[in-house]
C-alpha cells in the first residue's frame, strides 16, 4: 500500500472560491462591443405549417435590429440539399414552442418585446402527441424528413452505442425512427422453466434536466468571418464540429470557448450554438442568446418518456430463467433516444439465459430527446428492478439475495454479447446487505414505513483524450486539457497531478483551454472524464516528473534511479542534504540548453469501467393525500478508487437528490394538442431540500485497470437506482406496486384506496 | 537534394489577409465593460524631487475617476523594500517625461483633460544630461538607489550576454553602472607591429524604435483577483513574471494575452504592463493605457547613445594586428544598455591577435535604455566597419579584400573567448565581391557617386522553447505556440509543420496561445524564433506524422517503414491503390481505444547560429547642402536555409531601411537640461519610403546544425551594418569620413565646405 500524499484525500474544489463568492463569470455575464440580444419566437402550434412571418411591427420596435428566420440564416445545406440541423424550423413546426424567428435587438428588453410582437401565420397540421398515436395505424407521419440519429453524440454517453443492427428485419411503423433487437436463447422455453413470473408495463414522463443556468451561448464574429463561440457546452469539440458544418467554415476557424456551466447533466452539449452562430453570421455582429426557463421547458432536449413491458420469470430457489421485454422511446420530433443502451443495461444486470428485447424509438411532436444523467438507465432500471421485487416476493426471498444469485460478474454477458469487464455490482449489493439500516429494517417496518432497494450500473465511456503539464517558472505546474469541468473534475486532475510531484493540489493549476489552442479530449459525460482524462493527465504528470528528474541528475550529477521527489525537492535517496528545488529545475529549464518541462499524456484506453450502485431508501406514506416522504436513504457505490472523496460524493448526493425526483417529482405532461402542461418551475417539480432525506454514503472501491489510481467514472450510477428503489419501498410500505413515474400522490391516493376497497391489491 | 513542398517556397503571411482588409484586431481595440482610459501625466524636468501632486483639480473633471501616484499603487516591495521597478517616478522624477501619476477616466479625453489638470511640486535637482557631464569629476549621482540590470531580458537578445567580469577591478566613477573589459595579447606589441593604425571616435544619439503602434496595455481584474493582460508584448511569458512581481501574485494568477504587435523590434518586451496592472488592481476595474507618440519619445525605452573610441592596427599586407577600444553606452536612468555584445561584436568579425577592450556603462538623467533591432551592433558595427574602411584606404588595399583576409570562420575566437560556430561572414563577403554593383563600382564612382561597404553579424539567441501539433477531426494540423509572431514566423511555423505531412502551409492553423495554456517559449527577440521555436514546431510536426503513421499501419495492416504520406493520404509505398486519408486517420484517433494525434517538440539548442550579412550602398551627395540620396543598395545576407523566402528578404528589406535611418536621419536630441527636443514625429526623423532605394537581396545559404532545415535567425543581421556601409559610401563619394549618426546634411556640408576651404580632409 502506497502512502498518497494529494490523491485520495477530501479536497475543496478549486473553482469553489469564485462561485462561492460571486465571482464567476458565466456566458451570460459577458459583454462585447456591439452586442445583440436574441429572444426566441416559438410556435404555438405543436404541429403547424408556417404560412408566413409578419416581422414588420417587431421590427418597427426601437433597439430591434433583425427578425431571422430559417431563410433568412446562414445556415448550410447538406448533401441532399437539406439545411443542416439547428433547433429552428423551416416551413413546419414539429413541436410547440418549435423556435420559428429569432429577434436581435440592442437589449434583451427589446428583443423580449420584439419577440412578442412577431406574427405567424399558421396552417395547423394533425398533431402525433403520443406514443400510443405515433404508433396507432392511421397515424399520420409526424416528419417528413429522414433524419440521422447522431451517433457522435451517442457515443459520449457510453462505449456501448450503436445503432440497430441491420441483420434485423422487423417492418417498423411509420413513425419509429429506430429500432433494436437483443436476443439469447430461448425465451419461450425460459418461461416454461419458470416457477414464477412478474410481467409489468412501465411508463415514464419527459423530464428536463433542471440545470440552473439555462442553455445559454454568445456567438462572436472575428476577423475574415472566423467564430468564437463563447458556450455553457459539456463537450467544446463537438460544439466546435456542429457549429463549423451549420455555418461552413472549417473547424479550425470556429473557436469555442468552454464557459463555466451552472449545470448541464447531460442537456448541454450542443443545442443553440449552432443557431446563435448562424445569426451572428447573418448580421455581422456578435449575438448573445440565453434562454428563458420558458424557452428550456419547451425547446429543450429533455429525456424522453419512455414505455417499457417488461415479463421475467424465475425458479423457485430464484434462478431467473428468462427476460422478455418490448419497449418504446418517444424520441420527439428528432431521433436520437437512449433505446440502446436501456435495453443492455435492462437486461444486463443480470445472469438471464434466455432473453429477447425488442425497442422501437418513436417519433412525436415533442422536442427532440436529450441526454440527461446515465441516459435511458433511469427507465430500464426502474423496470428491471421493479420486477426483481415483485419475484422476491412472489417467490418469498430476500430481495437482496434474488440479486446477489443472480448478479452478473466480470465476464458475463450483456445482451449485446460483450462481456462485462470487472465490475463491482456484487461487492455493492453485498455492502448495502450488511449495512445496519438493511439489517435493522424490521422495527421502521413494523412502524407502517417501508424499506427499498434497487441497483443501477453505467457502462462507462472510452472517448480518447490528450492532456498537457507545464512545470512554470516557480516550480508549480500547469496542467491544460480540452474537457469541461462540470462537476470538479479539474479539482480531481489537480490532485491527480500533484501525487505525481508529491506536491499538494494548490501547487497545480488546471484550465480548460478553448479549442483553438486545447489539447482534445471528447464531451464531459457518460461517467467517463476522470478515467479517460484523468489517465491522460496522470501520463502527462509522470511524463514532466520524468523531464524533471533528468534535468535534476544532471545538476546533481546522480543516476535518475537514484533519486526522490519529495516537498519540493529533488534528492538523493539517503543523501537528505543533497537536493535541488523544482523551482530551480524549472528555472534551469527555460535557459540555455535545457528543454521546457512540457509533459504529454494521451489515454487510449479501450476498456471501459462500468460503475455500479446499491440504493436503499426508508419510506413513510400519508395514507389519505398519497404523500411520500423518504426518511433515510443509503447510496453504497463502487468507485474504483475515490480521488477525491468529498467530490465523489457529492456526485453521489446530487445523483440520489435526482433519482427522488424522477421517483417523486419530476416529469413533463402534455395535453392531447401537443401543448406543455409543464412549462415553467411552479408546474414542474424539482425537489427542494425539504424533499431529500439525509444521504449516507458507502463507497466501495473494486479498482478499476486503467482509470488513474483505480478510479472509474462516478457521475451516471447515482442516478440510476432511485426510482426503482422508492417505488419498492413504497411497495413495502403500503403493498401497491406503481408502475409509473413521477409517482403522484393523487395517483398513490387512489391505489391506497382502491386497496383499502379491495378493488386491488398485493399480498 | 530532397525536394521540398512547403519549406523553402515564397509563402504569403497568413496573418496578411486581416491586416490587409484592416480587420486585425490590436490591443487599443479591445474594449470591456467597465474599462478605465488613462493618460500619463509625466515630469516637467529631467531631475526633480517630487514635492506634492495636487490631484482636486483633475479629480473635478467628470468621467476622471482616479489620479494615481507611485504611493497610491499596489506595487510590491522587494527585499531591500524598495518597490519594485515599474515605470513610475517615486519620490524623485529621473528624466523629462518620467511618469509622476496616472490618470484614469471613464473616456480618453476625460483621462486627457484630467492629465493636464495635475499640479505638481517640484524641486528641480541638478541634471546629468550628457555621458560627458555624468562621467564629470564632480558629476552629481544621477540616482541614490543601486538598481540591478536585467540579465533576463538581455539574454533573451543574444547568447552571450552576461556581466561584468568579477576578475575586473577598475575602480568605477559614480554613475558607471556596469563595465566591461576584453583583453587578449599584448596590444601595446601588437600596434608596435602595425604600419598603419586608425583611431576615431565615433558617436550616435538615441533612437526611437519606430514602431507604428505606440506602447499599449490593457489589464483587466479577474474573479479572486487573478489578472489578464492583453498586450503588444515581445515575450509573453517575461511579461508575465514581471507583471507578477509587481503586483505580488503567483504567475499562475496572470494571464498574458499576447495582441498582435504592430511593430516592436525590441521595444515591446515589458514597459507599461506592471504600472497597468497595479492600477487596475488598485481600482479593481480594467484599465487599458496606450501611450501618445510624445509618450513613447518621452517614457519609452530607446536604444542609447553611446561614444566609441576605437584604434585599429595592421600590417601593410592588410593583416590585423591590434585592436584597442574604450566604449562608454548612455543607459539613460537605469541600468541595462547592450554594451558588452557591441564589444564582442566590434571586436569579433575579424582576427585581432591582441586586443583591448574597456567599455562603460553610464547612467544620466534619459529614459532607460532599450532594445533595438540588434542592441549594441549598430553602434560597434558603425566604429569597427568605418574604422576597416580607413584602414584599407590608408593600406590602399580593397576594402572587401582586408576583409576577406581577416574575417572570422568557425573556431576563431571572439573577445570574450567563446569560438565562433559554423558562420557564413566569409562566404557573405565574396558573394559581395563577385557582386556586378561592386565589380562594376567605376562608372559611378566617376560620376562623383560613392560606394561603400560593411559586414556585420549577431550572436543569436537559444532560449529553449516547447511547440505542440495537433491533428484535427478535418485532417488540419493545429500548432500551439507561446512565442509571439512579430514578422511573420507563424507562417515559416505552418510551412514548417506543412513539410512533414507533405501539405500545404494552407492545411495548418498556427496560434500563439496565452500564457495560462501556451507551451513555454522565451521572447521574440535576438534573432532565434524561427531557429529555435522552429526547431520545436518541426519536432512537434514529426513526431504527430508518426503517430499518424502508426494508426495508418494498424488500418493498412503494414508496417510503419512501408508506408508513405502524400497529398492527405497514407499509402503502402508501391501500391497507389492503397491507403488512408490523414482526415479519416484522424477521426480514428479521437474514438474508440485510439490516442488524439498530438505532436510535441521541444527544442534544446545549446550553440547558437550567429548570421552575418555584407551589405553595399552607392550614395550621391548634394555638395551644398550636404543631403545624401541612397541610390542602391545591395543586402548580403547569410540565412542558413529560407524557410520563406518572401519573408527573409521582407526582413532583410526592413533592417536595411532601419540601416539607412540609423545612418542619416534618426537621433533624440536632448537640451542641455536634459529636455528631448524631438519629441515628435515631426521633429524626430523616420525615413520615408522616397529615401529608401531599390534594395537588392541576395542570400547566402550556409547551413545551421540546429535550426529547422538549416534556418539561421534573420532578424537582427540586415539592421547592422547600415550606418558604416553608408558612412563609408560618403567617404568613397566626398573624401569626408563622418564619425557621428545620424550624419545629418548640416554635418556634412560643414566638412565638404571645410574640405574645400583646406581646413580639414582627407587624400
Amino acid at each position: 500500500m502506497v502512502a498518497h500524499v494529494a490523491v485520495g484525500k477530501r479536497t475543496k474544489r478549486i473553482d469553489a472560491p469564485q462561485k462561492l463568492t460571486g465571482q464567476e463569470r458565466f456566458t451570460a455575464d459577458l459583454t462585447l462591443p456591439g452586442l445583440l440580444r436574441a429572444r426566441t419566437v416559438g410556435s404555438a402550434y405543436a404541429h403547424a405549417r408556417i404560412r408566413r412571418v409578419d416581422k414588420r411591427s417587431a421590427l418597427e420596435i426601437p433597439g430591434v435590429v433583425a427578425v431571422l428566420t430559417a431563410d433568412d440564416l446562414a445556415i448550410q445545406k447538406d448533401e441532399q440539399g437539406m439545411p443542416i440541423k439547428a433547433p429552428i424550423a423551416w416551413d413546419e413546426a414539429l413541436y410547440s414552442g418549435h423556435i420559428i424567428a429569432l429577434v436581435l435587438a440592442e437589449t434583451d428588453a427589446a428583443a423580449e418585446d420584439g419577440a412578442a410582437a412577431v406574427e405567424i401565420d399558421y396552417e395547423p397540421l394533425d398533431v402525433v402527441g403520443t406514443l400510443d398515436a405515433a404508433l396507432a395505424p392511421d397515424a399520420p407521419k409526424v416528419r417528413e424528413t429522414e433524419q440521422q440519429a447522431n451517433d457522435e453524440e451517442a457515443s459520449m454517453h457510453n462505449a456501448d452505442a450503436a445503432r440497430r443492427s441491420e441483420e434485423d428485419d422487423e417492418e417498423l411503423p411509420p413513425n419509429v425512427s429506430n429500432s433494436i433487437h437483443f436476443q439469447r436463447g430461448d425465451v419461450d422455453a425460459g418461461f416454461a422453466e419458470a416457477d414464477e413470473v412478474v410481467d409489468l408495463t412501465f411508463d415514464s414522463l419527459t423530464v428536463h434536466q433542471g440545470y440552473i443556468e439555462p442553455q445559454v451561448a454568445l456567438v462572436a464574429p472575428e476577423p475574415l468571418g472566423d467564430l468564437t463561440v463563447y458556450t455553457s457546452t459539456q463537450g467544446a469539440f463537438y460544439c466546435r464540429t456542429r457549429v463549423a458544418e451549420t455555418v461552413g467554415l472549417p473547424v479550425s476557424r470556429v473557436n469555442v470557448v468552454p464557459m463555466p456551466v451552472g449545470g448541464g447533466f447531460g442537456g448541454k452539449f450542443v443545442l443553440i450554438e449552432p443557431l446563435v452562430a448562424a445569426a451572428a453570421v447573418t448580421v455581422g455582429r456578435p449575438v448573445l442568446l440565453q434562454y428563458t426557463r420558458m424557452d428550456d421547458f419547451l425547446a429543450g432536449n429533455p429525456a424522453p418518456d419512455c414505455r417499457i413491458q417488461l415479463k421475467v420469470g424465475a425458479r423457485r430457489d430464484g434462478t431467473l430463467t428468462a427476460l422478455q421485454s418490448r419497449m418504446t422511446y418517444d424520441t420527439g420530433s428528432s431521433s436520437g433516444s437512449p433505446l440502446q443502451i436501456a435495453a443492455i443495461l435492462m437486461g444486463g444486470y443480470y445472469r438471464f439465459p434466455n432473453l429477447d428485447i425488442r425497442g422501437w424509438e418513436v417519433l412525436t411532436h415533442k422536442p427532440g430527446a436529450g441526454a440527461y444523467r446515465a441516459p435511458g438507465a433511469q427507465q430500464g432500471t426502474f423496470a428491471i428492478e421493479s420486477v426483481m421485487d415483485e419475484l422476491a416476493r412472489k417467490l418469498d426471498l430476500d430481495p437482496l439475495e434474488i440479486r446477489l444469485r443472480n448478479c452478473v460478474v466480470e465476464g458475463d454477458e450483456r445482451p449485446n454479447g460483450k462481456a462485462w469487464p470487472k465490475i463491482g455490482l456484487k461487492q455493492c449489493i453485498e455492502a448495502l446487505k450488511n449495512h445496519p439500516v438493511w439489517r435493522d429494517r424490521e422495527a421502521p417496518q413494523a412502524s407502517g414505513r417501508g424499506i427499498g432497494v434497487a441497483v443501477g450500473g453505467w457502462p462507462g465511456g472510452i472517448e480518447p483524450a490528450t492532456a498537457t503539464c507545464r512545470l512554470d517558472a516557480d516550480g508549480r505546474l500547469t496542467v491544460v486539457l480540452g474537457s469541461v469541468d462540470l462537476n470538479g473534475t479539474n479539482t480531481t486532475f489537480a490532485q491527480v497531478a500533484a501525487e505525481s510531484f508529491g506536491f499538494g493540489p494548490e501547487d497545480v493549476r488546471v484550465t480548460t483551454a478553448p479549442t483553438d489552442t486545447a489539447p482534445w479530449a471528447g464531451g464531459t459525460g457518460g461517467s467517463k472524464i476522470t478515467y479517460t482524462v484523468g489517465a491522460a493527465v496522470r501520463q502527462a504528470a509522470e511524463d514532466a516528473r520524468e523531464q524533471v528528474l533528468n534535468l535534476a541528475a544532471q545538476h546533481l550529477e546522480a543516476a535518475v534511479e537514484d533519486l526522490e521527489l519529495s516537498d519540493g525537492m529533488v534528492r538523493v535517496k539517503g543523501v537528505p542534504s543533497s537536493g535541488v528545488s523544482v523551482k530551480e529545475i524549472a528555472s534551469q529549464s527555460m535557459s540555455g540548453g535545457n528543454q521546457p518541462v512540457f509533459g504529454r499524456g494521451s489515454s487510449a484506453i479501450t476498456q471501459s469501467a462500468p460503475g455500479f450502485a446499491a440504493h436503499l431508501a426508508e419510506v413513510e406514506v400519508d395514507d389519505v393525500t398519497g404523500e411520500t416522504r423518504v426518511l433515510r436513504y443509503v447510496a453504497v457505490q463502487d468507485v474504483g478508487f475515490a480521488i477525491n472523496p468529498a467530490a465523489v460524493e457529492g456526485q453521489i448526493h446530487g445523483g440520489v437528490a435526482q433519482g427522488i425526483g424522477w421517483a417523486l417529482y419530476e416529469g413533463m405532461s402534455y395535453d392531447a394538442d401537443g401543448q406543455l402542461l409543464t412549462a415553467s418551475l411552479m408546474d414542474y417539480a424539482l425537489p427542494k431540500a425539504e424533499m431529500i432525506p439525509p444521504i449516507e454514503v458507502v463507497l466501495v472501491e473494486v479498482a478499476s485497470e486503467h482509470g488513474p489510481y483505480g478510479a472509474k467514472g462516478v457521475g451516471e450510477p447515482p442516478a440510476i437506482p432511485g426510482a426503482a428503489t422508492i417505488a419498492n419501498a413504497l411497495r413495502d410500505a403500503t403493498g401497491v406496486r406503481v408502475t409509473e413515474i413521477p409517482i403522484k400522490p393523487q395517483t398513490l391516493a387512489d391505489r391506497l384506496s382502491a386497496v383499502k376497497t379491495g378493488q386491488n391489491g398485493h399480498h
